[in-house]
């Protein structure tokens, strides 16, 4: 079991399975076209913090390394929502003792990097991977390198280069699609060395068509990021001077505000980004993968775009052994298999988003959630609520948008009667039409 | 009125374009990564035939070209479908004297670049574009050389370097699906200077999930068309032996079999092809614009794909003349105005596969048709069948896609109900809906 493997991309996915596939015996080396983020001066661009929760948390402890990374998490319990008039409303994620982890992309880039090393994998930063040959199975590096492998693992991000290859052979599929909302980072600093809000949330300010996060940091900071849209009224483009920016914050997010004395220059130094979904079909071409955002990059609203790509991983690794590492076998049963679940956090993810802009903050939708977590409470193994089924469980996504449609049916029609809510009734229509449908 | 225009591509929207812009006064240059076709021993590749109509006309009237064309127009009446038994049955495309024309690509693009060189335009041929700059509006060519202009339109087809160049910049949407069908060209040969079949109809062999259809040439051939599944059964993946394609043009082809003498050494040495859809938006960045296939490639089913292309330099160039030649107000005009059409076309392209390989022999069908016929005699104006209003009228494509959909609602409803058909309730009924959807 000496099979030679290349991964292109250091990132999250490509440095986590760098691990488990060394830890299995291969040779296996990995290629970054970015200089190694452990020398650079700068942490590259914005301090991006991410929410990992179950199904990012399996795939760390099956690669041994979640010891290391778990001192760096910050237990986010739930939604902490932000009323315009500064009224906060907490909303639990899920039962007691289940909470997601706010923690930093590039902090857990470089642990993931360190394990890499450490088990002996070769890490190749500065590398830009500029051709593939998919019939040879070659890789060819931009310094004119080039490598020759059993199995290439594309795992370069939204913008794949692996991808863009594989585009320009026959009979593949692709998809990008731009939302009409952009994002915009902002932080709030400690002061005294203490965080400025509650840090074991995450804060919500829902406004309609758009909205404010926030997530805590381990060095007491927020990173608040604004998803709001381009153009239109109000929009981006309509925030360009001073005054315009501080009007509108002094009047969608008064508390927010306060607590950023310079937020007109970090809205004007910081850069607006795009949010893109990708999709493809097939992810594989003959010994080269796609995994992570390579093959599904989501929008990030429902936190799980590390975490489907960590469950990448773990699917990936388990369906190898199963198929006793026949990678012939394995990269179309894998890609046939898992694309469905893509799909579905793909679909979950953009829906979400219009749930916590808009919904959040709703009486039926909070009406909606005291009632499901009635059902829970009695029937805690029949219904699991939707983000729970995403967030706090290994069921495939593509079932857990199945059952989420089903509830919301169930939930349409208890909110449309008069009656008294019966919860035996409820769990028996949900039975039934969990066969139906 | 001397801007300099860069048209990359000279296919046959590119080349009409040139024509027509030129004869506007302005400075055309066209560059064609390929040979000139008319100095090249083969003609490229495949002798495609398209089927040139009302949409594909009108701006070649309009460019002064059609009486050069029209010589090498082929009509053709109405579908000839050949049963498995070999029983024919004709079904007219419209009223009586309208048709389809049967051209060969290669012939309809030489003449129309013979065309554009006449009227002053300059072709560059092994001109392949490597880089568009859309800050500076520069094309850079294979060659070395650079050149700036005031528009660049990339009409460089389905598989458009321009529009690869334009994927790399931020939010722009694209999409490519490859149909599960693939296809392969056979030829007819004619005996004695002579066509072997009728050579005024689209010939059709429909067959459920597959078809086969020939158009006929100028030099008396026929050029038949395999539109089949890659996989499954049956599908080319299971044609791999003379005998298997022997069996199957026996079993379900077997009055063209007769026809094609060499049909096993044919289909072994002919390419298996695939079918694409693309779509992106926006079409254009600063002063570079995609129109043709470029913009919106399409599946062939709908005979549309060119005639839709020189639609869009009929609407653009209108357009143009309507906005005093102003490309930064025009092209966003023209992108947002023109794509939903693009979009309806490629829907209706995809639907009519459907149509063509499994409905048109259907009983049903056929009294859906013998109705609307009667319809139409009636109300003339009021009810235009929806392949009329795509072939032969300038509805809009979004237009005629959304009064399809009303007219098969009602043709359903009627079709459902025993009572006698009363033309006056129908037409009622359909300006009723008219109004509401």
């Amino acid at each position: 079991m000496k099979d030679k493997i290349s991964i292109v991309g250091a990132g999250l996915v490509g440095s986590l399975l760098a691990v488990i596939l060394k830890q299995k015996g291969f040779d296996v080396q990995v290629f970054e076209k970015r200089k190694d983020p452990r020398k650079s001066d700068v942490a590259e661009g914005r301090s991006i913090n991410l929410a990992l929760s179950n199904r990012g948390i399996r795939p760390l402890k099956m690669a041994g390394v979640y010891e290391t990374i778990e001192p760096f998490l910050i237990p986010m319990k739930g939604r902490m929502m932000h009323a315009v008039d500064g009224e906060l409303t907490f909303q639990p994620y899920g039962k007691e003792g289940q909470f997601i982890n706010s923690v930093s992309r590039a902090q857990l880039n470089e642990l993931l990097i360190e394990s890499a090393e450490k088990s002996g994998v070769e890490v190749h930063f500065d590398h830009k991977c500029t051709n593939v040959d998919f019939e040879k199975s070659t890789l060819t590096f931009q310094n004119g390198s080039t490598i020759q492998s059993d199995l290439i693992v594309g795992t370069d991000g939204a913008f794949s280069e692996i991808r863009k290859k594989l585009q320009l052979t026959d009979r593949f599929n692709f998809s990008q699609h731009y939302i009409e909302h952009g994002y915009k980072e902002l932080a709030i600093e400690p002061v005294n060395n203490k965080f400025l809000m509650e840090p074991n949330y995450l804060h919500i300010w829902p406004r309609g068509n758009f909205m404010l996060i926030a997530l805590p940091n381990n060095d007491k900071t927020f990173t608040c990021t604004l998803f709001f849209p381009f153009e239109g009224n109000p929009s981006f483009s309509q925030l360009n001077t001073k005054k315009e920016v501080d009007d509108f914050f002094d009047k969608y997010f008064k508390d927010a505000k306060a607590l950023i004395p310079d937020l007109t220059d970090q809205f004007f130094s910081n850069p607006t980004s795009s949010l893109i979904t990708t999709k493809c079909d097939p992810w594989f071409k003959n010994s080269t993968i796609l995994l992570g955002d390579a093959a599904h990059a989501i929008v990030p609203f429902y936190g799980q775009g590390m975490n489907s790509g960590f469950e990448d991983v773990r699917l990936f690794i388990e369906l190898a052994e199963e198929m006793d590492w026949n990678w012939e076998q394995i990269l179309p049963k894998y890609s046939s298999s898992r694309k469905k679940d893509a799909d579905a956090i793909s679909e979950l993810a953009l829906h979400n988003f219009i749930e916590m802009r808009d919904h959040v903050g709703d009486p039926d939708f909070l009406r909606r959630k005291e009632i499901e977590s009635k059902i829970q409470a009695k029937y805690p193994k029949e219904w699991i609520p939707l983000y729970s089924m995403v967030t706090f469980s290994d069921i495939p996504y593509s079932e857990a948008l199945r059952l989420g449609k089903i509830q919301k049916k169930i939930m349409d029609e208890i909110l449309n009667q008069e009656t008294e809510i019966n919860l035996e009734k409820i769990i028996e229509r949900f039975n039934t039409l969990k066969k139906a449908y």
